[in-house]
Protein backbone atom coordinates (compact mmCIF):
# COMPACT_ATOMS: atom_id res chain seq x y z
CA UNK A 1 0.00 0.00 0.00
CA UNK A 2 1.13 2.98 -0.97
CA UNK A 3 2.68 5.46 2.24
CA UNK A 4 0.22 8.68 3.09
CA UNK A 5 1.12 9.42 6.58
CA UNK A 6 4.65 9.93 7.86
CA UNK A 7 5.53 9.94 11.40
CA UNK A 8 9.03 11.61 13.22
CA UNK A 9 10.37 10.96 16.17
CA UNK A 10 11.79 14.52 17.89
CA UNK A 11 14.61 14.00 20.58
CA UNK A 12 18.23 13.06 17.88
CA UNK A 13 15.87 12.79 14.57
CA UNK A 14 14.79 15.92 14.01
CA UNK A 15 16.66 18.12 17.10
CA UNK A 16 20.28 17.30 19.00
CA UNK A 17 18.89 16.04 22.81
CA UNK A 18 20.68 13.37 23.90
CA UNK A 19 24.22 14.79 23.62
CA UNK A 20 22.65 17.35 26.34
CA UNK A 21 22.52 14.28 28.84
CA UNK A 22 25.73 12.66 27.59
CA UNK A 23 27.49 16.17 28.48
CA UNK A 24 26.24 17.18 31.75
CA UNK A 25 26.61 13.10 32.93
CA UNK A 26 29.95 13.76 32.10
CA UNK A 27 30.10 16.34 34.56
CA UNK A 28 28.37 14.64 36.88
CA UNK A 29 30.50 11.97 36.91
CA UNK A 30 33.77 14.67 37.51
CA UNK A 31 32.04 15.31 40.71
CA UNK A 32 31.09 12.79 41.89
CA UNK A 33 34.37 11.26 41.19
CA UNK A 34 35.92 13.83 43.88
CA UNK A 35 33.61 12.53 46.50
CA UNK A 36 33.22 8.90 45.61
CA UNK A 37 36.62 7.68 43.62
CA UNK A 38 35.92 4.10 43.42
CA UNK A 39 32.28 4.59 42.48
CA UNK A 40 30.81 3.83 39.03
CA UNK A 41 28.76 6.59 38.43
CA UNK A 42 27.46 6.17 35.19
CA UNK A 43 25.90 2.31 36.69
CA UNK A 44 24.71 3.87 39.67
CA UNK A 45 22.85 6.85 37.56
CA UNK A 46 21.48 4.48 35.19
CA UNK A 47 20.13 2.07 38.09
CA UNK A 48 18.34 5.09 39.50
CA UNK A 49 16.97 6.38 36.43
CA UNK A 50 15.65 3.10 35.32
CA UNK A 51 14.05 2.58 39.42
CA UNK A 52 12.50 5.87 39.16
CA UNK A 53 10.86 5.34 35.43
CA UNK A 54 7.78 4.42 36.24
CA UNK A 55 7.35 7.54 38.72
CA UNK A 56 9.01 10.37 37.03
CA UNK A 57 8.75 9.26 33.57
CA UNK A 58 11.27 10.32 30.68
CA UNK A 59 12.42 14.05 30.51
CA UNK A 60 15.21 16.25 31.69
CA UNK A 61 13.54 17.24 35.09
CA UNK A 62 13.12 13.53 35.83
CA UNK A 63 16.86 13.32 34.98
CA UNK A 64 17.84 16.14 37.28
CA UNK A 65 15.68 14.31 39.95
CA UNK A 66 17.76 11.00 39.36
CA UNK A 67 20.96 13.01 39.51
CA UNK A 68 20.41 14.57 43.09
CA UNK A 69 19.43 11.23 44.19
CA UNK A 70 21.91 9.07 42.75
CA UNK A 71 24.42 12.18 44.53
CA UNK A 72 23.19 11.56 47.51
CA UNK A 73 23.03 7.96 47.95
CA UNK A 74 26.90 7.35 46.12
CA UNK A 75 28.38 9.59 48.62
CA UNK A 76 26.37 8.77 51.54
CA UNK A 77 24.92 12.14 52.27
CA UNK A 78 28.47 13.55 52.29
CA UNK A 79 27.91 15.71 49.27
CA UNK A 80 27.46 19.47 50.04
CA UNK A 81 24.85 21.38 49.53
CA UNK A 82 26.79 23.51 47.17
CA UNK A 83 27.35 20.50 44.72
CA UNK A 84 23.23 19.94 44.78
CA UNK A 85 22.84 23.33 43.51
CA UNK A 86 25.06 23.11 41.03
CA UNK A 87 23.28 20.16 39.66
CA UNK A 88 19.87 21.30 39.78
CA UNK A 89 21.47 24.41 38.23
CA UNK A 90 22.77 21.68 35.10
CA UNK A 91 18.94 20.56 34.59
CA UNK A 92 17.79 24.54 34.40
CA UNK A 93 20.42 25.26 31.82
CA UNK A 94 19.73 21.64 29.95
CA UNK A 95 15.75 22.83 29.78
CA UNK A 96 17.00 26.58 28.40
CA UNK A 97 19.19 25.18 26.09
CA UNK A 98 17.92 26.32 22.30
CA UNK A 99 16.79 23.57 20.06
CA UNK A 100 19.76 22.62 17.51
CA UNK A 101 18.00 20.97 14.50
CA UNK A 102 20.41 18.36 12.92
CA UNK A 103 21.77 18.65 9.69
CA UNK A 104 19.01 18.65 6.62
CA UNK A 105 16.00 18.58 8.55
CA UNK A 106 14.44 21.23 7.52
CA UNK A 107 14.95 21.12 3.41
CA UNK A 108 14.02 17.23 4.18
CA UNK A 109 11.10 17.94 5.99
CA UNK A 110 9.67 20.81 3.59
CA UNK A 111 10.53 18.80 0.52
CA UNK A 112 7.94 15.66 2.16
CA UNK A 113 5.68 17.89 3.46
CA UNK A 114 4.41 18.66 -0.24
CA UNK A 115 4.22 14.20 -0.90
CA UNK A 116 2.90 12.80 2.22
CA UNK A 117 1.01 13.95 5.69
CA UNK A 118 3.88 14.92 8.33
CA UNK A 119 3.06 14.01 11.89
CA UNK A 120 5.91 14.80 14.99
CA UNK A 121 5.30 11.42 17.51
CA UNK A 122 7.86 12.23 19.61
CA UNK A 123 7.77 11.28 23.87
CA UNK A 124 9.01 12.87 26.89
CA UNK A 125 8.43 15.83 29.00
CA UNK A 126 4.98 17.70 27.60
CA UNK A 127 6.45 21.06 28.49
CA UNK A 128 9.76 20.52 27.04
CA UNK A 129 9.03 18.79 24.03
CA UNK A 130 6.06 21.98 22.87
CA UNK A 131 9.06 24.07 23.88
CA UNK A 132 11.48 22.15 21.43
CA UNK A 133 9.03 22.31 18.88
CA UNK A 134 8.24 26.03 19.09
CA UNK A 135 12.16 26.84 18.80
CA UNK A 136 12.68 24.67 16.19
CA UNK A 137 10.34 26.79 13.86
CA UNK A 138 8.98 23.55 12.34
CA UNK A 139 5.46 23.75 13.69
CA UNK A 140 4.00 24.46 10.29
CA UNK A 141 5.02 21.35 8.55
CA UNK A 142 3.12 19.06 10.77
CA UNK A 143 -0.06 18.27 10.36
CA UNK A 144 -0.40 16.89 13.96
CA UNK A 145 1.86 16.77 16.75
CA UNK A 146 1.78 13.61 19.62
CA UNK A 147 3.41 13.87 22.79
CA UNK A 148 3.56 10.30 24.36
CA UNK A 149 4.72 9.51 27.48
CA UNK A 150 6.02 6.33 26.22
CA UNK A 151 6.05 4.60 23.01
CA UNK A 152 5.10 1.44 22.71
CA UNK A 153 2.37 -0.72 20.70
CA UNK A 154 -0.44 0.27 22.71
CA UNK A 155 0.47 3.86 22.26
CA UNK A 156 0.98 4.13 18.75
CA UNK A 157 -2.41 1.86 18.09
CA UNK A 158 -3.69 4.78 20.07
CA UNK A 159 -2.26 7.24 17.60
CA UNK A 160 -3.49 5.46 14.23
CA UNK A 161 -6.72 5.08 16.42
CA UNK A 162 -7.07 9.00 16.74
CA UNK A 163 -5.80 9.81 13.63
CA UNK A 164 -7.63 7.15 11.73
CA UNK A 165 -4.33 5.69 10.11
CA UNK A 166 -4.12 2.26 8.31
CA UNK A 167 -0.65 0.63 9.58
CA UNK A 168 0.27 -0.30 6.06
CA UNK A 169 0.09 3.64 5.03
CA UNK A 170 2.15 4.64 7.44
CA UNK A 171 6.29 5.02 7.77
CA UNK A 172 8.06 5.74 11.18
CA UNK A 173 11.45 7.66 11.16
CA UNK A 174 13.15 7.99 14.03
CA UNK A 175 16.73 7.13 15.91
CA UNK A 176 15.52 4.72 17.90
CA UNK A 177 15.06 0.95 17.46
CA UNK A 178 13.16 0.37 20.61
CA UNK A 179 10.78 3.62 20.60
CA UNK A 180 10.31 4.01 16.70
CA UNK A 181 11.21 0.93 15.05
CA UNK A 182 10.06 -2.51 16.83
CA UNK A 183 6.40 -1.46 17.78
CA UNK A 184 5.59 0.41 15.01
CA UNK A 185 6.70 -2.87 12.42
CA UNK A 186 4.66 -5.42 14.77
CA UNK A 187 1.79 -3.18 14.35
CA UNK A 188 1.87 -4.11 10.62
CA UNK A 189 3.59 -0.46 9.82
CA UNK A 190 6.97 0.23 8.07
CA UNK A 191 9.90 2.09 9.77
CA UNK A 192 13.10 3.85 8.95
CA UNK A 193 15.97 4.05 11.69
CA UNK A 194 18.58 6.86 11.34
CA UNK A 195 20.62 6.18 13.89
CA UNK A 196 22.28 9.02 16.32
CA UNK A 197 26.01 9.73 17.16
CA UNK A 198 25.01 8.52 20.91
CA UNK A 199 22.52 6.53 22.15
CA UNK A 200 20.77 6.03 25.66
CA UNK A 201 21.90 2.71 26.56
CA UNK A 202 17.85 2.31 27.43
CA UNK A 203 17.24 2.58 23.78
CA UNK A 204 19.16 -0.43 22.81
CA UNK A 205 17.67 -3.36 21.51
CA UNK A 206 19.69 -6.78 20.55
CA UNK A 207 19.93 -7.54 17.07
CA UNK A 208 18.41 -10.96 17.24
CA UNK A 209 15.19 -9.28 18.67
CA UNK A 210 15.12 -6.95 15.80
CA UNK A 211 12.22 -7.18 13.35
CA UNK A 212 13.44 -9.09 9.91
CA UNK A 213 11.80 -7.35 7.54
CA UNK A 214 9.47 -3.77 7.65
CA UNK A 215 12.06 -1.14 8.47
CA UNK A 216 15.49 -0.04 6.53
CA UNK A 217 18.38 1.75 7.59
CA UNK A 218 19.65 5.08 6.19
CA UNK A 219 22.67 7.29 7.30
CA UNK A 220 21.10 10.73 7.06
CA UNK A 221 17.48 12.13 6.57
CA UNK A 222 18.70 13.82 3.62
CA UNK A 223 18.50 9.95 2.32
CA UNK A 224 14.90 9.92 3.83
CA UNK A 225 13.20 11.01 0.74
CA UNK A 226 14.67 8.38 -2.07
CA UNK A 227 14.32 5.69 0.85
CA UNK A 228 10.29 6.61 1.47
CA UNK A 229 10.12 5.79 -2.56
CA UNK A 230 11.59 2.36 -2.14
CA UNK A 231 10.21 1.05 1.29
CA UNK B 1 -26.86 26.39 20.08
CA UNK B 2 -27.10 22.42 21.85
CA UNK B 3 -24.72 21.75 24.42
CA UNK B 4 -22.81 18.70 22.36
CA UNK B 5 -19.35 18.24 24.27
CA UNK B 6 -18.67 19.01 27.68
CA UNK B 7 -14.79 19.17 28.86
CA UNK B 8 -13.85 18.17 32.24
CA UNK B 9 -10.52 19.57 34.18
CA UNK B 10 -8.63 17.03 36.04
CA UNK B 11 -7.11 18.01 38.78
CA UNK B 12 -9.42 18.87 41.86
CA UNK B 13 -12.71 18.77 39.28
CA UNK B 14 -12.31 14.99 39.06
CA UNK B 15 -9.79 13.54 41.51
CA UNK B 16 -8.07 15.57 44.29
CA UNK B 17 -4.31 17.30 43.53
CA UNK B 18 -4.34 20.83 45.45
CA UNK B 19 -4.32 18.86 48.89
CA UNK B 20 -1.57 17.03 48.10
CA UNK B 21 0.68 19.92 46.91
CA UNK B 22 -1.24 21.98 50.39
CA UNK B 23 -0.03 19.49 52.69
CA UNK B 24 3.25 18.78 51.20
CA UNK B 25 4.11 22.46 51.38
CA UNK B 26 3.23 22.63 55.06
CA UNK B 27 5.77 20.09 55.81
CA UNK B 28 7.91 22.33 53.63
CA UNK B 29 6.91 24.62 55.84
CA UNK B 30 8.05 22.87 59.01
CA UNK B 31 11.37 21.79 57.72
CA UNK B 32 12.59 24.68 56.74
CA UNK B 33 11.17 27.06 59.81
CA UNK B 34 14.15 25.10 61.85
CA UNK B 35 16.63 26.21 60.05
CA UNK B 36 15.58 29.74 58.97
CA UNK B 37 12.46 30.93 61.41
CA UNK B 38 12.16 34.29 60.53
CA UNK B 39 11.39 33.06 57.23
CA UNK B 40 8.11 33.69 54.83
CA UNK B 41 9.04 30.60 53.16
CA UNK B 42 5.43 29.85 51.05
CA UNK B 43 6.16 33.03 49.66
CA UNK B 44 9.38 32.54 48.65
CA UNK B 45 8.10 29.31 47.26
CA UNK B 46 5.69 30.51 45.35
CA UNK B 47 8.47 33.15 43.94
CA UNK B 48 10.31 30.30 43.01
CA UNK B 49 7.83 28.38 41.30
CA UNK B 50 6.50 31.56 39.08
CA UNK B 51 10.23 32.21 38.52
CA UNK B 52 10.63 28.73 37.14
CA UNK B 53 6.98 28.18 35.59
CA UNK B 54 8.93 29.26 32.06
CA UNK B 55 11.26 26.26 32.30
CA UNK B 56 9.74 23.64 33.75
CA UNK B 57 5.82 23.82 33.42
CA UNK B 58 3.78 22.40 35.56
CA UNK B 59 3.53 19.31 37.89
CA UNK B 60 5.22 17.59 41.14
CA UNK B 61 8.45 17.17 39.53
CA UNK B 62 8.55 20.70 38.62
CA UNK B 63 7.19 21.68 42.55
CA UNK B 64 9.94 19.16 43.81
CA UNK B 65 12.74 20.61 42.02
CA UNK B 66 11.74 24.57 43.11
CA UNK B 67 11.04 23.17 46.84
CA UNK B 68 14.72 21.95 46.79
CA UNK B 69 16.33 25.10 44.78
CA UNK B 70 14.10 27.02 48.17
CA UNK B 71 15.57 25.59 50.41
CA UNK B 72 18.99 26.06 49.37
CA UNK B 73 18.24 29.40 49.10
CA UNK B 74 16.41 30.31 51.42
CA UNK B 75 18.96 28.87 54.15
CA UNK B 76 22.04 30.38 52.29
CA UNK B 77 23.13 26.42 51.55
CA UNK B 78 22.99 25.64 55.31
CA UNK B 79 20.56 23.27 54.86
CA UNK B 80 21.66 19.53 55.62
CA UNK B 81 21.65 16.47 52.63
CA UNK B 82 19.90 14.54 54.68
CA UNK B 83 16.78 17.65 54.73
CA UNK B 84 17.31 17.54 50.77
CA UNK B 85 16.57 13.91 50.62
CA UNK B 86 13.65 14.09 52.58
CA UNK B 87 12.40 16.68 50.13
CA UNK B 88 13.65 14.58 47.23
CA UNK B 89 11.24 11.65 49.06
CA UNK B 90 8.06 13.99 49.16
CA UNK B 91 7.84 14.48 45.35
CA UNK B 92 8.55 10.69 44.73
CA UNK B 93 5.32 10.37 47.43
CA UNK B 94 3.51 12.16 45.73
CA UNK B 95 3.57 11.16 42.73
CA UNK B 96 2.73 7.62 43.80
CA UNK B 97 -0.29 8.68 45.79
CA UNK B 98 -3.27 6.96 44.71
CA UNK B 99 -5.75 8.66 42.62
CA UNK B 100 -8.58 9.93 44.81
CA UNK B 101 -12.42 11.21 42.92
CA UNK B 102 -14.07 13.63 44.45
CA UNK B 103 -17.37 12.61 45.32
CA UNK B 104 -20.38 12.34 42.65
CA UNK B 105 -17.57 12.37 39.52
CA UNK B 106 -18.32 8.63 38.87
CA UNK B 107 -22.11 8.64 38.99
CA UNK B 108 -22.17 12.35 37.20
CA UNK B 109 -19.93 10.93 34.20
CA UNK B 110 -21.68 8.02 33.68
CA UNK B 111 -25.08 10.01 33.40
CA UNK B 112 -23.70 12.53 31.51
CA UNK B 113 -21.66 10.14 28.76
CA UNK B 114 -25.20 8.93 27.58
CA UNK B 115 -26.28 12.75 26.65
CA UNK B 116 -22.81 14.22 25.72
CA UNK B 117 -19.52 13.61 24.56
CA UNK B 118 -17.13 14.08 27.01
CA UNK B 119 -13.34 15.38 26.83
CA UNK B 120 -10.84 15.59 29.36
CA UNK B 121 -8.87 17.89 29.43
CA UNK B 122 -6.23 18.85 32.09
CA UNK B 123 -2.67 20.57 32.37
CA UNK B 124 0.34 19.63 33.86
CA UNK B 125 2.80 16.69 33.40
CA UNK B 126 1.83 14.28 30.97
CA UNK B 127 3.23 11.10 32.63
CA UNK B 128 1.45 12.16 35.75
CA UNK B 129 -1.83 12.92 34.35
CA UNK B 130 -1.52 9.86 32.17
CA UNK B 131 -1.32 8.05 35.50
CA UNK B 132 -3.96 9.72 37.48
CA UNK B 133 -6.69 8.55 34.47
CA UNK B 134 -5.26 5.18 34.34
CA UNK B 135 -5.75 4.92 38.04
CA UNK B 136 -9.37 6.70 37.33
CA UNK B 137 -10.76 4.24 36.12
CA UNK B 138 -12.86 6.95 33.93
CA UNK B 139 -10.58 6.27 30.92
CA UNK B 140 -13.94 4.75 29.00
CA UNK B 141 -16.53 7.71 29.62
CA UNK B 142 -13.60 9.88 27.42
CA UNK B 143 -14.12 10.38 23.96
CA UNK B 144 -10.82 12.12 24.07
CA UNK B 145 -8.17 13.63 26.21
CA UNK B 146 -6.03 16.71 25.97
CA UNK B 147 -3.23 17.51 28.51
CA UNK B 148 -1.94 20.52 27.69
CA UNK B 149 0.90 22.37 28.63
CA UNK B 150 -1.08 25.70 29.51
CA UNK B 151 -4.99 25.58 29.38
CA UNK B 152 -5.08 29.23 27.57
CA UNK B 153 -7.41 30.43 24.98
CA UNK B 154 -4.55 29.56 22.11
CA UNK B 155 -4.21 25.95 23.45
CA UNK B 156 -8.49 25.32 23.73
CA UNK B 157 -8.78 27.16 20.22
CA UNK B 158 -6.04 23.77 19.22
CA UNK B 159 -8.28 21.60 21.30
CA UNK B 160 -11.33 23.27 19.21
CA UNK B 161 -9.88 22.93 15.70
CA UNK B 162 -8.34 19.24 16.30
CA UNK B 163 -11.39 18.05 17.49
CA UNK B 164 -14.19 19.63 14.81
CA UNK B 165 -16.03 21.77 18.00
CA UNK B 166 -17.99 24.62 17.28
CA UNK B 167 -17.16 26.86 20.73
CA UNK B 168 -20.48 27.44 21.43
CA UNK B 169 -21.62 23.82 21.48
CA UNK B 170 -19.03 23.26 23.84
CA UNK B 171 -19.09 23.65 27.92
CA UNK B 172 -15.86 23.79 30.08
CA UNK B 173 -16.15 22.22 33.53
CA UNK B 174 -13.93 22.87 36.39
CA UNK B 175 -12.35 24.33 39.51
CA UNK B 176 -10.05 27.30 38.13
CA UNK B 177 -11.51 30.53 36.88
CA UNK B 178 -8.38 31.16 35.53
CA UNK B 179 -7.57 27.71 33.25
CA UNK B 180 -11.69 26.35 32.76
CA UNK B 181 -13.80 29.49 32.85
CA UNK B 182 -12.31 32.79 31.94
CA UNK B 183 -10.46 31.14 28.36
CA UNK B 184 -13.13 29.19 27.10
CA UNK B 185 -15.87 32.07 27.60
CA UNK B 186 -13.76 34.23 25.91
CA UNK B 187 -13.95 32.40 22.53
CA UNK B 188 -17.38 31.97 22.54
CA UNK B 189 -17.80 28.42 24.85
CA UNK B 190 -19.30 28.51 27.99
CA UNK B 191 -18.13 27.04 31.55
CA UNK B 192 -19.07 25.85 34.48
CA UNK B 193 -17.17 26.62 37.82
CA UNK B 194 -16.81 23.74 40.61
CA UNK B 195 -14.60 25.29 43.08
CA UNK B 196 -12.43 23.17 45.52
CA UNK B 197 -11.84 23.54 48.94
CA UNK B 198 -8.30 24.67 48.23
CA UNK B 199 -7.19 26.84 45.52
CA UNK B 200 -2.92 27.24 44.34
CA UNK B 201 -2.82 31.23 44.44
CA UNK B 202 -1.65 31.06 40.76
CA UNK B 203 -5.41 30.18 39.54
CA UNK B 204 -7.23 32.84 41.46
CA UNK B 205 -8.29 35.37 39.35
CA UNK B 206 -10.01 38.74 40.74
CA UNK B 207 -13.87 39.05 40.51
CA UNK B 208 -13.20 42.63 38.46
CA UNK B 209 -11.88 40.63 35.19
CA UNK B 210 -14.58 37.79 35.71
CA UNK B 211 -16.91 37.22 32.18
CA UNK B 212 -20.30 39.29 33.08
CA UNK B 213 -22.19 36.09 31.76
CA UNK B 214 -21.55 32.40 29.85
CA UNK B 215 -20.42 30.61 32.51
CA UNK B 216 -21.87 29.73 35.87
CA UNK B 217 -20.93 28.30 39.22
CA UNK B 218 -22.30 25.41 41.12
CA UNK B 219 -20.85 23.77 44.25
CA UNK B 220 -20.83 19.69 43.56
CA UNK B 221 -20.51 17.77 40.22
CA UNK B 222 -23.96 16.29 40.95
CA UNK B 223 -25.58 19.51 40.47
CA UNK B 224 -23.63 19.49 36.92
CA UNK B 225 -26.42 17.42 34.75
CA UNK B 226 -29.12 20.03 35.96
CA UNK B 227 -27.20 22.97 35.30
CA UNK B 228 -26.09 21.80 31.90
CA UNK B 229 -29.92 21.44 30.86
CA UNK B 230 -30.32 25.45 31.89
CA UNK B 231 -26.81 26.93 30.85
Amino acid sequence: MKIRVVGFDGDDTLWHSEIRFHVTQGEFRDLLKRHAPEADVDRRLAETEMKNLGIYGYGIKSFTLSMLETAIELTQRRIATEDLEVILGWGKRMLMEPTRLLDGVEAALRELGGRYDLVLITKGDLFDQESKLAQSGLGDVFLGVEILSEKNEASYRGVFKRRGIKPKEFVMVGNSLRSDVVPVVSLGGRAVHIPYQVTWEHEHVPEDQLPKKGWTRISTIAELPAALETI
